[in-house]
């Protein structure tokens, strides 16, 4: 089973890693992290490298696909390359997913036309712009349409055991996520515009996407 | 401030890459991939490559470090290069860290002698060989000896949060948590071995490292 990560330069790391940490232990997988020009992409803020190993043309068949999000998503918008990829590979894929921001891609692809999706809390504006619905779920499935967005950043995690359980199982989803001993537990209660105090969004939102 | 994350082949990617997309949002926070030759790690399953922008003699006083686990950890138990860098950074660091069994090199450093640790469920064992005294617990903070270890894999989000509220307040590391949109929501509820059934453990440990 191959499972496709594209990935480009100012992404957000964790919107990729969390999801291949969470796939790359179906039986079976492999998992490509490939771009439009093979070789490292950088994160928004220049302070790692990720590295792409495939070039898009090289794998337009796989079995999954997961779209990272991140500030570079918006030069990507009118990118024909990366969004005829992305038409190509949901002909035949058996899931196309996002992270974050990856979602304004599948949605500028035609992909979500119509359809209920989500995306970083920042973006949902973004999202319904490209003719999406946007809602605040963590999670948004549509297995006819064979779709699963994710909102921002760690929900990819979520995502990623959701669909793994799709593939191989609850058992298998379950044991994965005791091999990355995923049991949550965060020192405050603050990770959604619903839980968060409206001092903290304005925080947020005001620091012109330092902390987003 | 300069945090420093060292890589080596045959790590974990999430136990780094959690860490630092939380850290990395910290005001005037620079983080820094490093390793004994720079260039590109491969982590344990060989399908994903981070950068080390740096060697280790290029940032030998870190204000934060943070240590990722992976098997590839084994092979530098003994290591003197990296033992002795650890070592040294820690004498002049804000917070010493680890994820998962990065805690296997603070103990092999002689930095957690007789002290509570924590590391991936599976390599508590281990730490105990190395002077530590394993505890099953997410995250162990030690503020009188500049240490933080945290359990297996996606811990280290959490460990990151904690230290992010150390350094710059607890209203900061809320705005992280709302930045990155931590508010989990695991589809099942099988991240620790308090949690998870005898026969989901059992195929963790049967599955040599193939699921942990």
């Amino acid at each position: 089973m191959k499972i496709a990560i594209p990935i480009f330069d100012r992404f957000t790391a964790l919107d990729a890693v969390g999801p291949y940490e969470v796939l790359s232990r179906l039986p079976g997988a492999t998992v490509h992290f490939l771009a439009a020009e093979p070789g490292p992409k950088r994160t928004e803020t220049g302070m790692l490298a990720l590295t792409a190993d495939l070039a898009l043309d090289e794998l337009t068949s796989p079995e999954i696909v997961v779209v990272p999000g991140g500030f570079g998503t918006r030069e990507l918008m009118g990118d024909e390359q990366i969004l005829d990829w992305l038409r190509r590979a949901h002909e035949t894929s058996g899931w196309t997913t996002s992270v974050c921001t990856g979602s304004l891609l599948l949605a500028a692809a035609g992909l979500l036309d119509g359809l209920e999706a989500t995306t970083h809390w920042l973006a949902l504006d973004a999202l319904r712009e490209y003719g999406a619905r946007p809602v605040e779920r963590r999670v948004v499935e549509h297995p006819e349409a064979r779709i699963i967005t994710s909102a921002g950043v760690s929900a990819g995690i979520d995502m990623a055991l959701t669909l793994a359980a799709r593939i191989a199982g609850d058992e298998l989803a379950r044991a994965i996520q005791l091999g990355i001993e995923y049991d949550p537990e965060p020192p405050f209660d603050s990770g959604s515009t619903a839980k968060a105090t409206p001092e903290i969004i304005a925080l947020v939102r005001g620091a012109s996407g330092r902390l987003a």
